[in-house]
Order: structure tokens, then C-alpha cells, then sequence
């Protein structure tokens, strides 16, 4: 299998230059729905006419999805505690990469969406607050938020807010994988279920990736973090993990957890040295998601695995998120979903895979990111999953 | 005096289902400054060029200003808690209202805006909540807001917050009766210090209107709500306008109030009854402003008045906050204010004037609310203003 650049070759990357010249005043703007030209379009979108449509809304609260944006309004919601490969540089300077994830909403879902950066990094405080701006939006995404603190935050948001809320670190990222993983397959005729899957990493990302492959029917998941393969005497989630993966009580590090595998997934940033890749089982399938330094070079892998993802556009098989947010957020919202459930994440995945499923090949295990069939029918498959609930 | 419809024709009324036809989904978008169509694009706007912007931002914060859309980003902030004339009807009922006024913002003073309504009504978690927020947004227009809670809060949020915050049920009526009652004197060949002017109504609007009244050189100035002309007995804020306003010490009521004033304020609800009109000076100026249905009809003041305005756009002389908060923030922001001051208020109120100067008359003592001019001139006032401090 050879590497060849996709789509941006070294003489394309922008220049730093022209970066921040595309950031000046920044990347997002509001617009209006109709313009406002006379006194007459003034009656109508303010006073006097907007009484009749606040009376309504105070006679029957659930006329305000039909009578605002709130119906297809994402907050994108950080705390800047982990933002891309960054760390915690705080809410200012995560800023540029949440409006950049409010234009992939409006881009590839048609949603609108408000970045939303928090001056403060306590779960609680950041779920009170969301809970009293809860009338100002109809979803919430959150990014770049540290873990284990992701974990709780999400669940408590889960419970506290009656709209669709979800960690797109942890499951756009799952979802995405789990498409890529059954594409994979599909190529080389093999079954998720006979797997055997190494995730090295246990944040945000790796958890989720290990719980939706359990759900679609992996068996034989082992996750391990800087410190080894997950034990059940590891605390709070990595515990958790430790009970439901490694049926075989592997133990001990990358080497013993790679030693046969069929599947590796990097989700850290620590490197795969190239003897350890060999020691996997024939056949193997090598996702390399770390950004931007993959843990080993897609085309080192190569020479190991049948099967070779990044993260990075600039290589066959990108395991990009947009693949799924988009979709996801626009079909629960068109669906009306209170939640998003595992089952809604499974049917997005499922979708994914439909779209690539027509021209499958080695190096196309997934869609391309710009492909204009894959949000819509990520966002059918999600609405029908709640429809179904 | 002739009062004809300047701009609104009973036959031009919106109907209900035009109103409401024209907010269903809202009237607020999220756009991008510049496309993402493809791999290059997405390399610029997110990862992994927008990590060069990130890390600029975390190293020096200031420049979140520059690459951010923070810079020209106002929130327009309600708790539902006095909409319009409707009074408490929450934060979902007020939400059509808030995008309405952000739509303002955006027209008339090129301003990208977001409505932010708060499922809380205490003051001190509103303040709370928004310091929590403060990376996301420019600045704070606080919106229907029920007084004497308005006060408190907005006085709270210039202490906790580095940026602009204007309730501009307050301040944007007080700059436009201002502007108006300049604009009203130079028709009459008057001096505002020389005028006996009456305020009814001691509420956002009444208090403000009566302090910068004051601070632009009115000398006697008397505010009455429904219980009587407010004496230093009264409680709060009531109490301590009592004591800088009435210098003549007249006690009582609306009748008293009247009697030989040269200026009446409507800024309450209650009507005026033709009789106390009759009781005014001879050349009296009437701001009948309560919507929709002014304190007495401008036909009936005109025979006793020779200048009459109201808040609404079917009469001529439409006293009319979008006169001034769009350039007011215009400007502060344009000039990186970090406050709202009086001076930018007065500025604000003599820069309105000076455009309605040109083409003066008894019906034209402000400008219209679509004269093009006047948002920029507001803007280049308050910059000015905040330059000079």
C-alpha cells in the first residue's frame, strides 16, 4: 500500500502569515433572516408586532423552537482546559477554535452556533451556568474540556438540561472510529466482533471509542494509558473500563497488549515504535490519530498493516469529526431529541459507513470530509434512531 | 400642529399571521467571514492553523480582541422580566424580543450581536453568570429588565465586568428624550436650564431620563410615579432622586406636577387627561412615549402643545432607542471602552441632535430611525468621548 497526500501537499500549507490575516476580527458574524429596510419591517420583527408572538410563547413555552433560532442553535461550550493538542490555555485562547467548530456546524449542518468560553473550570459552576442559559440555545456541544472532568460534566449536563448534549471529543470521535473500523473491515472481510483492538490512550476519546466498539460488538478491547493496560485497581473511570475490556487479563504495557493484535488505535501521544507494530497479527489495521504528530508515520506503518488512518488531511483515510457532529447535532434537533443516546450514536456510525460503503477501497475506508452526502444521512439515521426510542 | 402617519398607514399594519409567519424559526443566523469549501480552507479555520492563533491568545490575551469576533460581539442580556408592556413573561417568552434588538445591532450598527436570556431573576447570579461568560462577548446591552432590580444590576455588572454595559431601557430612552428635547428647544428658540419639565413615570426609564436631564443643564425637574411626586421619604433609588430633583419643593400629584410646567415626560402607563394639558405652560412640550398607547393621543396634545412626540413610528418626532444604542456601542467598542459613561451618554445625545439640526421643525425634532447618518455620528461621538477621558 502506497502513501500519497490527499489533498494538501507541503507547497499548499498555509503560511502562518496567512493564518492569522483569515483570523483577523475573527470567523464568525450574525446575520439576519430578513432584512430591515422600512418602519413597516420594524413593526413586524420588533415593536410593535413581536408582543403578539412574546404573548404567544408566555401562553405555550414550546412555541419558542418554532418562533426563535433556539430550534437549530449549537452551543459549542469550552472551558480551555484542553484544547487541541494545546492543554489548559483557558477560555480566550480556545476562543478561535470554537468559532472554527461553530462554522463547521453552520458548513457541513446547516445549524447556527455560538461559541460559548467559560471563565471558570468548575463542573458544577459550568453546569449552573449552562442550566440558567438554557433558554438561549437548543444544544450543546462541548470541546476541549480536560479529563476525567469531561466524564462528569457531561453526564451531569446530561441530566440537568432537557436538550441533546454531547462531548464531541469523546463521541464524535467514537463514532467516526466505529464508521472507519466497520469500513475496514467490509475491505478485508473481517468481523468487528473477532477483533482483537488495542486503544492506547484512556482520555476522553479512548473511553468513548472502547464503549461504542463494545456496543456495536467488539469483544476483545484492551485500553491502556501511560501507566498500562487498565486494571479494575485503577480509580474512578479507568476502572470502570478495566471491568468491561481485556477478557483475557492481559497485563502489563503496549508491548504485551500489541503482541497479536489485529487492531491498534492511538488516541495519546505517545509514539509506536516500529518492532512493536510488527509484532501485531497479519492483516493488521493501524489508526494513528494523534494531531498532528501521528504515534507512527502512516507510511512506516505501511509496511505492517493493511489497513492505515490519521487524523491529518494531508493522508489517506482522515478520521475527521466532522464527519459525524455535524449530522448528529442537525438530527437530533430535527428529531426534537431531548438526549443523545448510544443508540443514536451507533445509527450515525452505521450512516458514515453506508456513504463509504458504495466505493470502499483500502484507502477509503471513510468519506471524505467534504463528501455532501454524509451529513444528511448521518442526520436521517439519528433522527430515526430517537423516532424509534 | 397637523399630526399626520408619517411612515405606518393603518392599511400597512402587519397582520398577526404575517407577524407571525415572519419569526418562525426566529430571525437570527450565525454565518462565516469567510467560506470553508475545502481541505485548505479547513486547514486555516481549524486545525491545524487556528493552533498558531490559540497560542498567540494564550500568550498575550489582549489579542482575543483582534482575533476573535469578540471585538464587535454584543449580548444582548434579559431575564423576561419586563418585556415591552408585557411585564414577566420569562426568558423564553422575552427571547423574539432580544433577537429583534440584536437584529438592531446588527443593522443599524453593523455590530454582530447574540441574544443571551437567563432562566434566573436573582441579580447577583445574573452577575455571576455573566463574568462566567465574559470571554465570549464584547460587551452587554441589558435588556427588559424590571426596575428597581435594573439598577442594582447594571451598577453590579460595571463593577464585575472590564467592558461596556448599558441597560438600555434606561439609558438609550434617556439619550434619545435628550437629543429630542435639544432638538425641541431650537425649534422654540428655548434653553433647557430655563424649561419646568415634568417626568411621569419613575421607573428605567424615568430615572435615567431625569439624571441626564440634569446632568445636561435642566435645572428644574419633576419626577412623579403613581403615588405622587417622589419626595426624600420614598425608598432607594426614589429617594435619592427626590433629592436632586424638585427645587421647587411642589408637592402632590400629576395636577400639581403640571401646573405651569413647559415639559411633560410620559414614561408610565397612566393617562393624561386633557384638562392637566390645558393646565401647562403656553408653547409646552409633550413626550407622550408610552407604548403602544401614548399617556394622551398626539392629536389632543397638539391643540395645547407646541411640540409633541411619542414612541411610536405611525406619529411624527418617534422618540426611539434605536437612535442611539447602536452607535453608542458602536463606538465605545470602536474605541475599546471599557465604560459606558455620562459623557459618552451626553456625547451620544448632542451627536443625534446635530444630525436632526439640518432640516429642523416642530415634526422633525429627531432624526428618523432609518436616517443613515446617525448611527455613525453616534459612534464617532462616544469614541470621541471615551478618547477624551
Amino acid at each position: 500500500m502506497t502513501i500519497v497526500p490527499e489533498q494538501l501537499t507541503a507547497a499548499s500549507i498555509p503560511t502562518r502569515d496567512e493564518i492569522f490575516d483569515a483570523h483577523r476580527g475573527g470567523k464568525l458574524s450574525t446575520g439576519l433572516t430578513a432584512s430591515l429596510s422600512d418602519a413597516r419591517d420594524l413593526a413586524i420583527a420588533y415593536t410593535p408586532g413581536v408582543a403578539d408572538v412574546s404573548r404567544a410563547i408566555a401562553t405555550d413555552p414550546a412555541l419558542v423552537a418554532r418562533y426563535t433560532w433556539t430550534d437549530r442553535l449549537v452551543a459549542v461550550v469550552s472551558d480551555g482546559t484542553a484544547v487541541l493538542g494545546l492543554g489548559d490555555i483557558g477560555p480566550r485562547a480556545a476562543l478561535p477554535v470554537m468559532e472554527g467548530k461553530s462554522a463547521l456546524f453552520k458548513t457541513f449542518g446547516g445549524l447556527d452556533s455560538i461559541p460559548i468560553v467559560l471563565d471558570t473550570t468548575d463542573v458544577d459552576e459550568i453546569v449552573e451556568t449552562l442550566v440558567r442559559l438554557r433558554p438561549s440555545f437548543g444544544a450543546v456541544n462541548l470541546e476541549d474540556i480536560s479529563a476525567p472532568r469531561c466524564f462528569e460534566l457531561e453526564a451531569k449536563l446530561i441530566e440537568a438540561l432537557d436538550c441533546p448534549v454531547m462531548h464531541d471529543d469523546q463521541h464524535g470521535t467514537a463514532i467516526v472510529l466505529l464508521a472507519a473500523l466497520r469500513g475496514a473491515c467490509a475491505v478485508d472481510g473481517r468481523e468487528l466482533s473477532s477483533l482483537k483492538i488495542v486503544i492506547s490512550g484512556a482520555g476522553a476519546a479512548g473511553v468513548a471509542c472502547a464503549k461504542i466498539l463494545l456496543a456495536a460488538g467488539a469483544r476483545d478491547v484492551v485500553v491502556l494509558d501511560s501507566r498500562g493496560i487498565l486494571t479494575p485497581e485503577r480509580g474512578g473511570i479507568k476502572a470502570e473500563l478495566a471491568e468491561i475490556t481485556n477478557p483475557r487479563r492481559v497485563a502489563g504495557g503496549v508491548a504485551e497488549a500489541l503482541a497479536g493484535a489485529d487492531v491498534f488505535v492511538g488516541l495519546s501521544s505517545a509514539t509506536l515504535p516500529e518492532e512493536l507494530l510488527a509484532s501485531m497479527a497479519p492483516r493488521g489495521m493501524v489508526f494513528a490519530l494523534s494531531n498532528p504528530d501521528p504515534e507512527v508515520h502512516p507510511e512506516v506503518a505501511a509496511r505492517y498493516a493493511s489497513i492505515v488512518a490519521t487524523g491529518r488531511s494531508d493522508f489517506p483515510n482522515q478520521i475527521n469529526n466532522v464527519l459525524a457532529f455535524p449530522g448528529v447535532f442537525r438530527g437530533a434537533l430535527d428529531a426534537g431529541a431531548r438526549r443523545i443516546t448510544e443508540r443514536m450514536k451507533l445509527a450515525a456510525a452505521d450512516a458514515i459507513f453506508s456513504v463509504a460503503r458504495d466505493d470502499l477501497a483500502a484507502d477509503r475506508i471513510v468519506p471524505s470530509p467534504f463528501d455532501p452526502r454524509v451529513a444528511p444521512a448521518v442526520a436521517a439515521a439519528v433522527a430515526a434512531a430517537v423516532d424509534a426510542e
